[in-house]
Protein backbone atom coordinates (compact mmCIF):
# COMPACT_ATOMS: atom_id res chain seq x y z
CA UNK A 1 0.00 0.00 0.00
CA UNK A 2 1.26 3.48 -0.91
CA UNK A 3 0.98 6.60 0.80
CA UNK A 4 -2.14 7.28 -1.18
CA UNK A 5 -3.94 5.18 1.67
CA UNK A 6 -2.32 6.53 4.38
CA UNK A 7 -5.04 7.98 6.04
CA UNK A 8 -8.32 6.68 6.29
CA UNK A 9 -10.29 6.10 3.02
CA UNK A 10 -13.78 7.45 4.74
CA UNK A 11 -12.91 10.47 6.03
CA UNK A 12 -15.80 11.83 8.44
CA UNK A 13 -17.21 14.37 6.21
CA UNK A 14 -20.89 15.44 5.81
CA UNK A 15 -22.20 14.30 2.43
CA UNK A 16 -22.38 16.95 0.03
CA UNK A 17 -23.01 16.66 -3.42
CA UNK A 18 -22.87 19.75 -5.60
CA UNK A 19 -24.46 20.52 -8.61
CA UNK A 20 -24.32 23.11 -11.39
CA UNK A 21 -26.69 24.25 -14.15
CA UNK A 22 -25.18 24.13 -17.46
CA UNK A 23 -25.94 26.21 -20.59
CA UNK A 24 -23.37 24.34 -23.38
CA UNK A 25 -22.23 21.77 -23.62
CA UNK A 26 -18.36 19.98 -22.20
CA UNK A 27 -15.76 19.96 -24.79
CA UNK A 28 -12.89 17.91 -25.08
CA UNK A 29 -9.77 19.20 -23.64
CA UNK A 30 -8.11 20.51 -20.47
CA UNK A 31 -10.69 23.28 -20.15
CA UNK A 32 -12.91 21.24 -18.25
CA UNK A 33 -14.29 23.40 -16.38
CA UNK A 34 -16.18 24.83 -18.27
CA UNK A 35 -18.83 22.59 -17.15
CA UNK A 36 -19.42 23.51 -13.70
CA UNK A 37 -21.14 26.92 -15.19
CA UNK A 38 -24.30 28.46 -13.92
CA UNK A 39 -25.88 28.19 -10.98
CA UNK A 40 -25.01 25.99 -8.16
CA UNK A 41 -26.19 23.83 -4.98
CA UNK A 42 -24.91 22.33 -2.41
CA UNK A 43 -27.10 18.75 -1.34
CA UNK A 44 -26.43 17.22 1.93
CA UNK A 45 -29.25 15.45 1.97
CA UNK A 46 -32.08 13.73 -0.12
CA UNK A 47 -33.85 15.84 -2.55
CA UNK A 48 -37.19 15.12 -4.40
CA UNK A 49 -37.44 16.90 -7.11
CA UNK A 50 -34.65 19.56 -8.23
CA UNK A 51 -37.37 21.63 -9.97
CA UNK A 52 -38.48 22.97 -6.58
CA UNK A 53 -35.51 24.74 -6.54
CA UNK A 54 -35.77 26.56 -9.66
CA UNK A 55 -33.67 24.34 -11.37
CA UNK A 56 -35.14 22.48 -14.67
CA UNK A 57 -33.01 20.08 -14.90
CA UNK A 58 -29.35 19.11 -13.73
CA UNK A 59 -26.45 18.89 -16.52
CA UNK A 60 -23.07 18.86 -13.75
CA UNK A 61 -22.14 17.58 -10.77
CA UNK A 62 -19.21 17.09 -8.41
CA UNK A 63 -19.88 14.28 -5.79
CA UNK A 64 -17.42 15.81 -2.61
CA UNK A 65 -18.20 12.85 -0.47
CA UNK A 66 -20.56 9.76 -0.16
CA UNK A 67 -22.18 8.07 -2.61
CA UNK A 68 -25.50 9.02 -4.29
CA UNK A 69 -28.17 7.86 -6.57
CA UNK A 70 -29.48 10.41 -9.55
CA UNK A 71 -32.61 9.48 -10.84
CA UNK A 72 -34.54 10.79 -14.04
CA UNK A 73 -37.96 11.85 -12.44
CA UNK A 74 -38.70 13.49 -9.65
CA UNK A 75 -39.84 11.63 -6.25
CA UNK A 76 -36.95 8.74 -6.97
CA UNK A 77 -38.39 7.20 -10.12
CA UNK A 78 -37.35 6.37 -13.48
CA UNK A 79 -33.22 5.60 -14.70
CA UNK A 80 -30.98 4.89 -11.87
CA UNK A 81 -27.69 6.58 -12.11
CA UNK A 82 -24.69 5.52 -9.41
CA UNK A 83 -22.49 8.63 -8.41
CA UNK A 84 -19.71 8.42 -6.37
CA UNK A 85 -17.21 10.97 -5.31
CA UNK A 86 -15.86 12.86 -8.32
CA UNK A 87 -16.46 15.32 -11.35
CA UNK A 88 -19.35 14.87 -13.89
CA UNK A 89 -19.11 17.41 -15.94
CA UNK A 90 -21.71 16.90 -18.72
CA UNK A 91 -24.56 14.50 -18.82
CA UNK A 92 -22.42 11.27 -20.79
CA UNK A 93 -20.09 11.62 -18.11
CA UNK A 94 -23.13 9.94 -15.49
CA UNK A 95 -25.13 8.96 -18.11
CA UNK A 96 -24.05 4.82 -19.06
CA UNK A 97 -27.20 4.56 -21.12
CA UNK A 98 -26.42 5.61 -24.28
CA UNK A 99 -29.77 3.54 -25.60
CA UNK A 100 -31.99 5.55 -23.71
CA UNK A 101 -30.01 8.87 -22.68
CA UNK A 102 -32.04 10.51 -20.08
CA UNK A 103 -29.94 13.61 -20.04
CA UNK A 104 -31.62 14.47 -16.78
CA UNK A 105 -31.43 14.28 -13.09
CA UNK A 106 -34.52 15.31 -11.12
CA UNK A 107 -33.95 13.74 -7.55
CA UNK A 108 -31.31 12.28 -5.56
CA UNK A 109 -30.30 10.79 -2.85
CA UNK A 110 -27.47 9.32 -0.49
CA UNK A 111 -26.26 5.75 -0.51
CA UNK A 112 -26.25 5.44 3.47
CA UNK A 113 -25.51 1.29 3.72
CA UNK A 114 -22.29 1.68 0.89
CA UNK A 115 -20.01 -0.04 2.41
CA UNK A 116 -16.91 -1.47 0.11
CA UNK A 117 -15.25 -3.46 2.67
CA UNK A 118 -17.93 -5.74 4.04
CA UNK A 119 -20.67 -6.00 1.05
CA UNK A 120 -22.29 -9.75 0.55
CA UNK A 121 -25.28 -10.31 -1.93
CA UNK A 122 -26.70 -13.20 -3.02
CA UNK A 123 -28.40 -13.44 -6.23
CA UNK A 124 -30.99 -16.46 -7.52
CA UNK A 125 -31.43 -17.08 -11.15
CA UNK A 126 -35.58 -17.03 -10.39
CA UNK A 127 -37.47 -14.80 -8.91
CA UNK A 128 -38.47 -14.59 -5.36
CA UNK A 129 -35.34 -16.05 -3.96
CA UNK A 130 -35.20 -19.67 -6.42
CA UNK A 131 -33.41 -21.38 -8.39
CA UNK A 132 -29.64 -21.79 -8.47
CA UNK A 133 -27.95 -19.34 -6.00
CA UNK A 134 -24.42 -17.20 -5.97
CA UNK A 135 -23.06 -15.26 -2.71
CA UNK A 136 -21.08 -12.05 -4.25
CA UNK A 137 -18.63 -10.21 -1.91
CA UNK A 138 -16.82 -8.97 -4.81
CA UNK A 139 -17.14 -6.82 -8.07
CA UNK A 140 -17.84 -8.93 -11.10
CA UNK A 141 -17.76 -6.95 -14.34
CA UNK A 142 -19.12 -10.53 -16.05
CA UNK A 143 -21.37 -12.36 -14.35
CA UNK A 144 -20.49 -15.19 -17.42
CA UNK A 145 -17.34 -14.97 -17.01
CA UNK A 146 -17.48 -16.33 -13.26
CA UNK A 147 -19.59 -19.22 -14.24
CA UNK A 148 -23.27 -17.58 -13.81
CA UNK A 149 -25.15 -19.34 -16.57
CA UNK A 150 -26.87 -16.91 -18.99
CA UNK A 151 -27.77 -13.20 -18.98
CA UNK A 152 -29.96 -12.81 -16.49
CA UNK A 153 -30.29 -12.95 -12.51
CA UNK A 154 -33.95 -14.00 -10.73
CA UNK A 155 -33.80 -11.97 -7.52
CA UNK A 156 -31.66 -10.65 -4.97
CA UNK A 157 -30.66 -10.40 -1.26
CA UNK A 158 -28.21 -7.50 -0.07
CA UNK A 159 -26.78 -8.95 3.08
CA UNK A 160 -24.39 -6.17 4.13
CA UNK A 161 -23.19 -3.07 1.83
CA UNK A 162 -25.15 -1.43 -1.35
CA UNK A 163 -24.35 -2.94 -4.88
CA UNK A 164 -25.21 -1.63 -8.25
CA UNK A 165 -26.20 -3.85 -11.36
CA UNK A 166 -26.23 -3.06 -14.70
CA UNK A 167 -27.95 -5.11 -18.14
CA UNK A 168 -24.59 -5.60 -19.56
CA UNK A 169 -21.07 -6.41 -18.92
CA UNK A 170 -18.19 -3.74 -17.80
CA UNK A 171 -21.35 -2.05 -15.96
CA UNK A 172 -22.82 -1.08 -19.18
CA UNK A 173 -26.80 -0.23 -19.61
CA UNK A 174 -29.74 0.38 -17.24
CA UNK A 175 -28.37 0.30 -13.81
CA UNK A 176 -30.27 -1.09 -10.65
CA UNK A 177 -29.22 0.19 -7.13
CA UNK A 178 -29.35 -2.61 -4.39
CA UNK A 179 -29.28 -1.70 -0.46
CA UNK A 180 -29.39 -3.61 2.59
CA UNK A 181 -31.12 -0.74 4.31
CA UNK A 182 -34.37 -0.81 1.17
CA UNK A 183 -36.87 -3.46 1.33
CA UNK A 184 -35.29 -5.44 3.70
CA UNK A 185 -32.35 -6.16 1.00
CA UNK A 186 -35.00 -8.38 -0.96
CA UNK A 187 -35.66 -7.72 -4.87
CA UNK A 188 -37.55 -10.67 -5.07
CA UNK A 189 -38.52 -9.21 -8.88
CA UNK A 190 -37.73 -6.97 -11.38
CA UNK A 191 -40.33 -4.73 -10.75
CA UNK A 192 -38.60 -4.08 -7.34
CA UNK A 193 -35.47 -3.29 -8.64
CA UNK A 194 -36.22 0.19 -10.27
CA UNK A 195 -39.29 1.66 -12.19
CA UNK A 196 -37.64 1.56 -15.56
CA UNK A 197 -36.82 -1.78 -15.23
CA UNK A 198 -38.21 -3.73 -17.87
CA UNK A 199 -36.62 -6.91 -17.72
CA UNK A 200 -34.10 -9.57 -15.34
CA UNK A 201 -31.16 -9.22 -17.85
CA UNK A 202 -28.11 -8.18 -16.03
CA UNK A 203 -24.83 -9.01 -16.53
CA UNK A 204 -22.66 -6.91 -13.97
CA UNK A 205 -22.73 -6.41 -10.19
CA UNK A 206 -20.40 -4.07 -8.12
CA UNK A 207 -20.03 -3.00 -4.78
CA UNK A 208 -21.01 1.18 -4.43
CA UNK A 209 -17.89 2.99 -3.60
CA UNK A 210 -18.57 5.36 -0.67
CA UNK B 1 -18.69 -20.03 -1.79
CA UNK B 2 -21.74 -21.55 -3.76
CA UNK B 3 -21.83 -24.10 -6.21
CA UNK B 4 -21.49 -21.14 -8.86
CA UNK B 5 -17.57 -20.94 -7.84
CA UNK B 6 -17.46 -25.09 -8.11
CA UNK B 7 -15.68 -24.99 -11.61
CA UNK B 8 -12.71 -23.37 -12.53
CA UNK B 9 -13.26 -19.72 -13.13
CA UNK B 10 -11.42 -20.08 -16.47
CA UNK B 11 -11.80 -22.90 -18.09
CA UNK B 12 -9.24 -23.68 -21.33
CA UNK B 13 -11.38 -22.68 -23.94
CA UNK B 14 -10.64 -21.13 -26.69
CA UNK B 15 -10.88 -17.57 -27.02
CA UNK B 16 -13.92 -16.72 -29.48
CA UNK B 17 -15.92 -13.61 -30.14
CA UNK B 18 -19.30 -14.12 -31.81
CA UNK B 19 -20.29 -11.25 -33.92
CA UNK B 20 -23.51 -10.56 -36.25
CA UNK B 21 -24.45 -7.66 -38.33
CA UNK B 22 -28.06 -6.16 -37.83
CA UNK B 23 -29.93 -4.68 -39.52
CA UNK B 24 -32.11 -3.21 -36.94
CA UNK B 25 -32.16 -1.72 -33.58
CA UNK B 26 -32.71 -3.81 -30.05
CA UNK B 27 -35.89 -3.30 -28.68
CA UNK B 28 -36.66 -3.23 -24.73
CA UNK B 29 -38.22 -6.72 -23.67
CA UNK B 30 -37.65 -10.36 -23.30
CA UNK B 31 -37.03 -10.44 -27.43
CA UNK B 32 -33.22 -9.75 -26.89
CA UNK B 33 -32.53 -12.42 -29.60
CA UNK B 34 -33.54 -10.16 -31.98
CA UNK B 35 -30.54 -8.34 -31.77
CA UNK B 36 -28.09 -11.01 -32.65
CA UNK B 37 -29.23 -11.09 -36.30
CA UNK B 38 -27.55 -10.88 -40.07
CA UNK B 39 -24.23 -12.22 -41.18
CA UNK B 40 -22.25 -14.14 -38.70
CA UNK B 41 -18.44 -14.57 -37.76
CA UNK B 42 -16.27 -16.35 -35.39
CA UNK B 43 -13.26 -14.64 -34.07
CA UNK B 44 -10.77 -16.77 -32.46
CA UNK B 45 -7.55 -14.56 -33.02
CA UNK B 46 -7.02 -10.52 -33.96
CA UNK B 47 -8.98 -9.01 -36.59
CA UNK B 48 -7.31 -5.40 -37.92
CA UNK B 49 -10.44 -4.89 -40.13
CA UNK B 50 -13.97 -6.56 -40.39
CA UNK B 51 -14.18 -4.32 -43.35
CA UNK B 52 -12.31 -7.17 -44.93
CA UNK B 53 -14.64 -9.83 -43.85
CA UNK B 54 -17.51 -8.38 -45.55
CA UNK B 55 -18.86 -6.36 -43.00
CA UNK B 56 -19.40 -2.45 -42.91
CA UNK B 57 -19.70 -2.63 -39.09
CA UNK B 58 -20.49 -4.89 -36.44
CA UNK B 59 -23.38 -4.22 -34.33
CA UNK B 60 -24.06 -6.34 -31.96
CA UNK B 61 -21.87 -9.40 -30.59
CA UNK B 62 -21.12 -12.52 -28.12
CA UNK B 63 -18.27 -12.73 -25.78
CA UNK B 64 -17.87 -17.00 -25.80
CA UNK B 65 -14.35 -16.38 -23.77
CA UNK B 66 -12.01 -14.50 -22.46
CA UNK B 67 -11.84 -11.15 -22.78
CA UNK B 68 -11.23 -8.84 -25.65
CA UNK B 69 -10.80 -5.05 -27.07
CA UNK B 70 -12.75 -3.54 -29.49
CA UNK B 71 -12.15 -0.73 -31.50
CA UNK B 72 -13.54 1.94 -33.55
CA UNK B 73 -11.33 1.95 -36.69
CA UNK B 74 -9.27 -0.53 -38.22
CA UNK B 75 -5.90 -1.05 -36.90
CA UNK B 76 -6.35 -0.93 -33.46
CA UNK B 77 -6.93 2.82 -33.30
CA UNK B 78 -10.25 5.12 -32.07
CA UNK B 79 -12.13 4.34 -29.30
CA UNK B 80 -11.68 1.28 -26.92
CA UNK B 81 -14.24 -0.73 -25.59
CA UNK B 82 -13.68 -3.43 -23.24
CA UNK B 83 -15.81 -6.63 -24.18
CA UNK B 84 -15.97 -9.45 -21.30
CA UNK B 85 -17.45 -12.20 -21.82
CA UNK B 86 -21.00 -11.61 -21.99
CA UNK B 87 -23.57 -10.48 -25.05
CA UNK B 88 -23.80 -7.08 -26.23
CA UNK B 89 -27.21 -7.07 -28.40
CA UNK B 90 -26.75 -3.47 -29.98
CA UNK B 91 -24.00 -0.49 -30.14
CA UNK B 92 -25.16 0.74 -26.84
CA UNK B 93 -24.60 -2.36 -25.10
CA UNK B 94 -20.63 -1.73 -25.70
CA UNK B 95 -20.56 1.98 -25.73
CA UNK B 96 -20.34 3.22 -22.60
CA UNK B 97 -19.58 6.84 -23.83
CA UNK B 98 -22.55 8.74 -24.76
CA UNK B 99 -20.89 12.07 -25.58
CA UNK B 100 -18.79 10.62 -28.77
CA UNK B 101 -20.82 7.85 -29.56
CA UNK B 102 -18.54 6.01 -32.34
CA UNK B 103 -21.52 3.15 -32.95
CA UNK B 104 -18.87 1.33 -34.62
CA UNK B 105 -16.22 -1.49 -33.79
CA UNK B 106 -14.50 -2.56 -36.90
CA UNK B 107 -11.24 -4.30 -35.63
CA UNK B 108 -10.78 -6.40 -32.40
CA UNK B 109 -7.87 -8.22 -30.57
CA UNK B 110 -7.90 -10.28 -27.57
CA UNK B 111 -6.90 -9.31 -24.18
CA UNK B 112 -4.37 -12.01 -23.40
CA UNK B 113 -2.83 -10.76 -20.19
CA UNK B 114 -5.93 -10.58 -18.11
CA UNK B 115 -5.64 -11.68 -14.69
CA UNK B 116 -8.63 -10.84 -12.26
CA UNK B 117 -6.26 -12.73 -9.34
CA UNK B 118 -3.31 -11.00 -9.76
CA UNK B 119 -3.46 -7.71 -11.21
CA UNK B 120 -0.94 -4.89 -10.13
CA UNK B 121 -0.76 -1.58 -11.22
CA UNK B 122 1.44 1.97 -10.26
CA UNK B 123 -0.59 5.12 -10.75
CA UNK B 124 1.47 8.46 -10.89
CA UNK B 125 0.39 12.10 -10.33
CA UNK B 126 2.58 12.94 -13.42
CA UNK B 127 4.27 12.22 -17.44
CA UNK B 128 6.82 10.18 -16.96
CA UNK B 129 6.56 7.92 -14.00
CA UNK B 130 7.04 11.28 -11.57
CA UNK B 131 4.59 12.86 -8.52
CA UNK B 132 2.54 10.92 -5.60
CA UNK B 133 2.24 7.18 -6.47
CA UNK B 134 -0.44 4.49 -5.45
CA UNK B 135 -0.58 0.96 -5.65
CA UNK B 136 -3.32 -0.73 -6.73
CA UNK B 137 -4.52 -4.24 -6.89
CA UNK B 138 -8.54 -3.63 -6.98
CA UNK B 139 -11.12 -2.13 -8.57
CA UNK B 140 -11.75 1.67 -7.92
CA UNK B 141 -15.06 2.66 -9.53
CA UNK B 142 -14.11 6.40 -8.15
CA UNK B 143 -10.45 7.15 -7.45
CA UNK B 144 -11.04 10.38 -5.25
CA UNK B 145 -12.59 8.20 -2.68
CA UNK B 146 -10.22 5.93 -2.39
CA UNK B 147 -7.45 9.49 -1.39
CA UNK B 148 -6.47 10.14 -5.07
CA UNK B 149 -6.22 13.33 -5.16
CA UNK B 150 -7.93 15.27 -8.45
CA UNK B 151 -9.38 13.77 -11.41
CA UNK B 152 -6.16 12.96 -13.41
CA UNK B 153 -3.26 10.35 -13.68
CA UNK B 154 0.07 11.42 -15.26
CA UNK B 155 0.95 7.95 -16.68
CA UNK B 156 0.54 3.74 -15.60
CA UNK B 157 2.97 1.23 -14.91
CA UNK B 158 1.29 -2.33 -15.57
CA UNK B 159 3.49 -4.50 -13.42
CA UNK B 160 0.79 -7.62 -13.64
CA UNK B 161 -2.76 -8.38 -15.63
CA UNK B 162 -4.46 -5.94 -17.33
CA UNK B 163 -6.66 -3.11 -16.47
CA UNK B 164 -8.93 -0.49 -18.12
CA UNK B 165 -9.59 3.18 -16.75
CA UNK B 166 -12.24 5.22 -17.31
CA UNK B 167 -12.48 9.30 -17.66
CA UNK B 168 -15.41 9.39 -15.54
CA UNK B 169 -16.42 7.72 -11.90
CA UNK B 170 -18.13 4.80 -12.22
CA UNK B 171 -15.93 3.32 -15.58
CA UNK B 172 -17.98 5.84 -18.06
CA UNK B 173 -17.00 8.14 -20.41
CA UNK B 174 -13.45 7.00 -22.29
CA UNK B 175 -11.85 3.82 -22.03
CA UNK B 176 -7.98 3.14 -22.01
CA UNK B 177 -6.90 -0.36 -21.84
CA UNK B 178 -3.54 -0.81 -20.02
CA UNK B 179 -1.89 -4.27 -20.60
CA UNK B 180 1.55 -5.68 -18.79
CA UNK B 181 2.38 -7.45 -22.16
CA UNK B 182 2.27 -4.01 -24.00
CA UNK B 183 4.94 -1.45 -24.08
CA UNK B 184 6.13 -3.24 -21.45
CA UNK B 185 3.39 -2.57 -19.30
CA UNK B 186 4.76 1.17 -19.34
CA UNK B 187 2.66 3.89 -20.36
CA UNK B 188 3.97 7.54 -19.39
CA UNK B 189 2.17 9.82 -21.46
CA UNK B 190 -1.79 10.06 -22.73
CA UNK B 191 -0.42 9.65 -26.06
CA UNK B 192 0.53 6.39 -25.28
CA UNK B 193 -3.12 5.58 -23.69
CA UNK B 194 -4.43 5.42 -26.99
CA UNK B 195 -5.12 7.06 -30.20
CA UNK B 196 -8.51 8.72 -28.96
CA UNK B 197 -7.04 10.31 -25.72
CA UNK B 198 -7.17 13.52 -25.16
CA UNK B 199 -6.24 14.48 -21.27
CA UNK B 200 -4.64 12.87 -18.60
CA UNK B 201 -8.56 12.62 -17.25
CA UNK B 202 -9.17 9.27 -15.19
CA UNK B 203 -11.46 8.85 -12.67
CA UNK B 204 -12.30 5.02 -12.25
CA UNK B 205 -9.67 2.01 -13.22
CA UNK B 206 -10.46 -2.03 -13.10
CA UNK B 207 -9.26 -4.73 -13.69
CA UNK B 208 -10.33 -7.11 -17.05
CA UNK B 209 -12.13 -9.70 -16.14
CA UNK B 210 -10.89 -13.21 -18.34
Amino acid sequence: RSDMFSGPILEGTSMALQCAKSAGHWKVGRGMEEGFQGRRHEFTAECPSVLELGFETVRSLKVLSGAWVGFEHAGFQGQQYVLERGEYPSWDAWSGNTAYPAERLTSFRPVACANHRDSRLTIFEQENFLGRKGELSDDYPSLQAMGWDGNEVGSFHVHSGAWVCSQFPGYRGFQYVLECDHHSGDYKHFREWGSHAQTFQVQSIRRIQQ
